[in-house]
């Protein structure tokens, strides 16, 4: 490990305000490369991705990076390995998941002609065919609105490193009541809700049917496609909902609801779950 | 085309407002994949990267891309063509960019090897590398601290979709009295810059050694690598750096500024360009 592999990092930094300079020590958001490997039985690992991500949580943010993308279920991971013994590579840089089931190398290289400097879209860029890989999601719960305007101030409250560096987005998941059950954070949207995702994985809570997951930005059509790989059914937003989100969440049958401010927010698809008309 | 390729779509929202529900039309900003190819004289095209991406000015991003990830130069970019007659898809779904030097398949396997389901790694994960890859930031330009606080309400002026929609990142190339020379915007914060840097390519600007950049969002160590390709010395951000963006930034002598909020701001890299002292 170099010091440099931390959540979070101190830097001197020149503070302006007006005319008036300010010299002081300041805490940045980590940001390291994860390489995600993955290796069925007798099988050497393949690698499958990597990303820029908050350090910490790595076995959460692999094992729900192959969750959330499809190429591994719940059932399928046997346990994870941290480091490459075969490099000088920092062992935090690199973690290997191992299933109990082989990997076939052509559907990873597949996956990798088309996989992205953007995110996620990570060889799928088609609706149907999100909607081919993910198990129907369930009719419920059904969400009183009146705990929405709550959620943002529970999950801010829980993030452990945005409120030094205010860096990091978050994901968090709540019960239908607006209880908090998971939270975690990452320089990448993608990354902190796949964290999430692979912890719950991990604790064997998958799908996570009666849950709604809040997320602290924007939503793109990866996070439709991620929390749907989930089995959540709820996804709140604070910021905007592009237009793929909403058509992907509309036809998986996800309530997506966005612009989250105070107790003012947007319904984009299957408002029947807080109770409103179609 | 289908319908859906827009830069923004309309769909029927329910708007909550306390206890108010209202049902309007809401916009949204587009979002849809592009594949981009490249291609050498004479030579099959290769697949590059498939980016979700906000329609339109789709052979700047491509060029940006191309030359922000290292793979051309602005010289070699001979003329570009939407579409691909070999399949159905939709013209506008793949753009391929024709350079006057062949393009080595093995550098781009090698490349896509480790892309990323995240942003911006694209195989070079290390400072050094991007060190290497991009030439010396010159020593200016002199910024008078005076102009930052009109650069975000200038950007905010130019965006064309965010209005409507507040969805979608920008990035917006200033001149050193704060003059505004071009903006672009995306949902992806690396395509806002991509789409920048190539329409600055396109029209013969590159390096833009004498200008500063603003980004409407948070700073990675991608903004940062991509910034540098292009030969930009001075990066604003309304947002917070990652620690690896402030760390890259200090090895190439780009000027970092971050949390730009009124007259208050925070310099994290060559304080100099500001005549401060380092």
């Amino acid at each position: 490990m170099t010091d440099h592999v931390a959540r979070a990092s101190t830097w001197r930094v020149v503070t302006l305000d007006g005319d008036t300079t300010t010299r002081r020590l300041d805490t940045l958001a980590g940001e390291e490369p994860l390489q995600i490997r993955a290796a069925g039985p007798g099988q050497e690992a393949l690698d499958i991705a990597v990303t820029m991500r908050t350090p910490g949580h790595e076995h959460e943010l692999a094992v729900g990076f192959l969750v959330t993308e499809g190429l591994a279920t719940p059932t399928d991971i046997d346990r994870w390995t941290i480091g490459d013994p075969a490099t000088d590579s920092r062992p935090d840089d690199t973690i290997t998941v191992h299933l109990r089931r082989p990997l076939d190398p052509a559907t990873i290289r597949e996956r990798q002609t088309v996989a992205t400097a953007s995110c996620g879209i990570c060889g799928t860029a088609s609706i149907a065919d999100i909607a081919r890989r993910c198990e129907a999601l369930p009719d419920g719960p059904r969400i009183d609105p009146a705990v929405l305007p709550g959620l943002p101030s529970a999950l801010r409250a829980a993030q452990e490193t945005f409120e030094s560096t205010g860096g990091l987005h978050a994901s968090g998941l709540f019960d239908p009541a607006g209880r908090l059950l998971l939270a975690r954070e990452d320089v990448g949207r993608h990354n902190a809700l796949d964290t999430l995702v692979g912890a719950a994985a991990i604790a064997g809570d998958l799908p996570l049917h009666g849950t709604m997951l809040l997320v602290s930005g924007r939503v793109s059509f990866e996070l439709v496609q991620k929390a749907a790989m989930a089995g959540i059914p709820v996804l709140v937003a604070v910021g905007a909902p592009t237009d793929l989100a909403v058509a992907t969440a509309e036809r998986l049958g996800m309530t997506l609801i966005g612009f989250l401010r105070g107790d003012r927010c947007n319904v984009y698809s299957r408002p029947d779950r807080l109770g409103l008309a179609p």
